[in-house]
């Protein structure tokens, strides 16, 4: 399932008990299709968990479904009735997948964006649900410096909630800086999988380098240094998209899911 | 003043008793600002008066206030208060004019944007607060061309909700179209003034040759008999943003101000 939503007002992507979610409004949708009081209530796999405010363009979530009831289940119907109880949330497709097929061990890497504006910017009340402000101004030039410092096969716990027993050696592919139609400048940030809150906390790091309250060195040695560090803040939640999440060819999956699970922690 | 606001959660511009509105938000806060108990209420007169659901980046609104209290009028301060009461206004800047001056009667053009997204574009739950979604495919080339047709000086009472007495001669000065970064595709609309609901009609004129509905000679044919039809629809207000208006040079306000009175009826 391919899908997309506007996160203002959901407590985020997880179900909880008397709280609006994403994955709430989808399954009491999915059940309302399925009809099967008999079965299981149906349940959803995330491929990117995303926290309470926290958008996403390219969500993927999968679901087991037994064969003679698969065909209740299509993007259209789905879409009908999310559009009546949540019109926030939009199914762009579904389709049939490998039983190897899991959306959150398979993913190969997952893709972000944070928009943001610098205290210079004229403000846009249209993209301020989605568009985070920083009361200073920005050194787009000094950011793009700082992001790429952080590129590479890195231990990332300084950018990290701490968890017991989880790694944080991550793998950043991207991290670069474009400015959009409105004058906000938006990162892009890409990596084989992300610990909690580290999308936020990466884009902070690099908005201290760009208005000037540590410089590159700074960030490098605090990054090092592999410990939480109140030298910058992880920015808000409702700058941030999730974009796209990339899997393997269907003949890979179970390969990929595999190893997933083997190499990292159960918190990845 | 020049001002934003996104226009979804009012009912307009302008003020009515028991309804939530731009106008009525910004005098209520101006209203704490003056502190004035004994002068009249603050009344703002403003450039382009927006429906239910229009938004506007470039608002330009004109109040008059007494020389001793002016100082307490200021973009930030007004800011200030507007941040608690109507966060979905902003307030770019405040400055003292010449007496001449009139948001409304002074514009020399106004350009606004529409917003609308076709049934092969990927639908968007971010942007879905001010992008209209029109459920048939569209030729943006046949978009083009039929916009280029409606330039100039024109009868346009085929694109104007009919009022008594007035006029519905107007210059269109530009409708053109382009592609948004979210696949969206943008038309940008600017005349001298526009009557009632004209820019909406205008776009859903286009739509309609767009989506193959009529053809070029046909909205040509349309416009020139100046009546309104039912070949096109009026497009959802939420896809439309006053983006600008354009005023001559401080010493040509006066002449100008009333020029325009002269010249129109009092509901351009």
């Amino acid at each position: 399932m391919d899908l997309a939503y506007d996160g203002t007002d959901f407590h985020g992507w997880a179900a909880q008990p008397g709280l609006r979610t994403v994955q709430g409004e989808i399954e009491a949708a999915l059940a309302v299709l399925i009809r099967d009081p008999a079965g299981p209530p149906p349940r959803l796999t995330v491929g990117g968990r995303t926290d309470a405010g926290v958008h996403a363009r390219g969500q993927v979530a999968h679901l087991d479904v037994d064969d003679a009831l698969a065909g209740r289940v299509t993007a259209r119907k789905l879409g009908g009735v999310l559009r009546r109880t949540a019109p926030d949330v939009v199914i762009h497709g579904i389709r049939e997948v490998p039983a190897a097929f899991d959306a959150r061990f398979g993913a190969l890497t997952r893709r972000y964006e944070y928009r943001l504006r610098g205290a210079s910017a004229r403000r846009d009340p249209l993209t301020a649900r989605f568009t985070a402000e920083v009361p200073r101004p920005l050194d787009l030039a000094a950011m793009r410096e700082a992001s790429e410092d952080l590129l590479g096969l890195q231990d990332f716990t300084t950018f990290c909630k701490a968890r017991e027993g989880a790694t944080a050696v991550r793998t950043l592919l991207r991290f670069d800086w474009r400015e959009a139609e409105d004058g906000a400048f938006v990162a892009t940030i890409e990596a084989d999988a992300f610990c909690h809150s580290m999308v936020r906390a990466l884009v902070g790091a690099v908005v201290a380098v760009g208005s000037e309250r540590i410089d590159r060195e700074q960030l490098v040695s605090l990054r090092d240094r592999r410990e939480r560090t109140n030298r910058f803040t992880v920015m808000p939640a409702h700058g941030l998209s999730l974009e796209e999440i990339a899997y393997p060819p269907d003949d890979e999956l179970e390969d990929r899911a595999r190893r997933t699970r083997a190499r990292r922690d159960p918190l990845a």
